[in-house]
């Protein structure tokens, strides 16, 4: 059964575009993912079994408020992952 | 970035386990796949980042409430489903 959870798609582009100005002790892929898996577990999923199902949660997401929605759970998430990294991270000399 | 929601794996084990026995007026692939997003988008999601995260989330969903929560979702899933298929259905003469 084909289906995509569309807040993937929109937390991903939300995340690349603002990722260079979040604040992080590391920030390798490993913490990146992290945050991004954090963030999509505290926002409601929108799963679509098909292409119309995409379009429709884009337009739905248009506005500010929902754009506004995903970015605070990237910085809320961002906070937990720079609190609590899941590797070891070297303190810089 | 490579992240999965374990959620996925469960409700489709549990959906393949209990498919037979759900009373729907269709019961093509685009039914099932129906019922396995709207149930998808009305649990948590449990999106993990590494195969420690899978066998955790498994461990968790052990316990029985957690597998009536998932099969409860399936079965309020089908009744929307066969209330408002996403095809039209030819009926039976």
């Amino acid at each position: 059964m084909n289906v995509k959870n569309a807040m993937e798609i929109l937390v991903e582009e939300a995340l690349n575009n603002y990722w260079s100005q979040l604040q992080l002790p590391c920030k390798c892929n490993i913490c990146k993912t992290d945050v991004y898996a954090i963030t999509l577990n505290n926002l409601p999923p929108r799963y679509i079994s098909n292409e119309n199902g995409l379009a429709f949660v884009k337009a739905e997401n248009f506005d500010d408020q929902s754009r506004v929605n995903i970015l605070n759970q990237i910085v809320k998430a961002t906070g937990v992952v720079a609190v609590r990294p899941s590797h070891e991270i070297k303190p810089s000399s």
